[in-house]
């Protein structure tokens, strides 16, 4: 099995890892990042994004193109589509282990995101991609003209929901509380929509159909009544779950599951940092994870000199 | 005096403010920006920057263009070259008092930056802009074939010191301590320019000269010997303070003067946020503070809308 070595190990490629990997080789770290799949993370399953500073508008893919030009500018190894088995977090050196090589490294940057969160009910699993979508970027093209269901009240929710608006010919949405959480400018919007249709209070029960979702069993928290609801598709965005499984013995997460982190984004074990969406943050958005990145390269570079000067004295 | 009422006020409109306009005007904050100056901070001293992720290269004023163009897009008020007289943060209304105006909002982003650090040395003063600056890019260009000296040992004193080869025809760095803070790619690359000469574990005595700066009494703190080093220039890049003095009655600020806050930003005061340089913070970077630009605003906004829901129920 092939082994490389590096000064510092990133796992993720969203724009937390690329936005490290840029600091740190300019701060001349032999750095890799590290990925399952393409770089870009959810950006890639994000159409346009309105709120990354300097850009004005810009879509998702064209976001992530512009982050991997600039990151290639430097000595950067991008090791993709490999599968983590195995990462030992706790010795002085890091050591990750994939289907196809070992890495090891003097520090490593935790950047593996999170993804939405799931239902829990029956025909969830059943169903997707037969009418269960968590990407209505990606997937609301194929509901022109049918009916489809959100879940949720953030802004997540009304945002994909105002999405799907441009396909669907109407779009529930369905939510356990009687307000919304989502920012004002996208509730105004929401409220104004005559596609959208609030049913508040409620919880989905069930996913029912046969080759395709045909019906929500839907329960009203209040009254405990429980309804059918027609939908063609239904996009739950109750919220998102980090990608920690794999460190939840060494690193020190949340109850939710979330890397805790101190100000200079240094988890609870020495050399290892957590940058953008995976951890204890108070907002989830590209400039933030950006942002991460920076901070935790910076972090990784003064502490792989602090070293550096010890073990050379 | 013309009064205006906002539900966001911005004081400073570097990249934490201008960030945290586009991000409050997407959530339907009525939102100013004050500043003293023109649009920018200290970006508009920046040449050229490498790390804001998304751009590769780019010149500071061209970035905070970019950042311009962006918040246009939304509803903000610009005040600008309005200096601020007088503020009262900690009533449920937020006050601002410049020469032309009065501002009151529900809510406000101190968002005013920090500035390089002072020498604090006979001469500094006197021969300021004839001799003495401290931004090698607004100034460098007036020192070509001459000698300049910079001061520090972090990532900037060596930025500017590359710079200023450009331009001088030997660039001293005089630095208190025996090896350098800035990171190391940039150590390596100052170590290797034939222009540049160290003189290690000495400080700016005075500063002297006639018409312009002509030589710099020079200390080496370990032997306490005084010599006279001849320059043209002198750039100190010895550190930052914060633009804080008129809310150290009613700020929390650390023993240097930097603005503590949580971890969405809240000051000590309900209501009172602080982004970018102005606050304590890992890292003092153009991402780190458009970061900071959304995190406080997305503050304001939930509180907004927590008090907006308090006093109408």
């Amino acid at each position: 099995m092939k082994e490389f070595n590096y000064d510092l190990l990133i796992l993720g490629g969203g724009p937390a890892g690329i936005s490290a990997a840029i600091y740190a080789a300019r701060g001349n770290l032999k750095t890799a990042i590290i990925d399952t799949s393409i770089l870009g993370g959810q950006v890639n399953n994000t159409l346009e994004i309105e709120n990354y500073p300097g850009f004005g508008l810009i879509g998702g893919f064209d976001l992530i193109q512009k982050f991997e030009d600039h990151v290639d500018k430097f000595d950067v190894d991008k090791h993709i589509m490999q599968e983590v088995k195995k990462v030992n977090l706790l010795g002085e050196e890091k050591v990750v282990e994939t289907e196809e090589a070992i890495f090891k490294a003097k520090s490593i940057i935790i950047a593996t995101g999170a993804q939405p969160a799931k239902l829990g009910v029956n025909g969830e699993q059943e169903l997707l991609g037969r009418g269960v979508s968590y990407c209505a970027v990606c997937d609301g093209a194929f509901f022109r003209e049918k009916v489809v269901t959100v879940v949720g009240g953030g802004n997540a929710a009304i945002e994909e929901a105002l999405y799907l608006t441009k396909f669907a010919s109407k779009v529930n949405i369905i939510h356990r509380r009687d307000q919304l959480r989502a920012d004002k400018m996208y509730q105004e919007r929401a409220f104004k929509d005559p596609k959208i249709n609030f049913i508040w209070d409620s919880v989905v029960e069930e996913i029912k159909g046969g080759e395709k979702v045909e019906t929500l069993a839907v329960k009203n928290v209040k009254t405990n009544e429980i309804s059918d609801v027609a939908t063609d598709g239904i996009f739950p965005y109750i919220g998102f779950s980090a990608n920690t499984e794999m460190f939840t013995d060494q690193l020190e997460l949340d109850p939710t599951g979330f890397i805790n982190t101190d100000i200079s984004l240094l988890t609870n074990i020495e050399g290892v940092f957590a940058a953008g969406d995976v951890r204890v943050t108070p907002l989830r958005q590209v400039i933030v994870s950006a942002a991460d990145g920076a901070i935790s390269a910076n972090a990784a570079i003064r502490y792989i000199e602090s070293k550096d000067t010890v073990l050379t004295k």
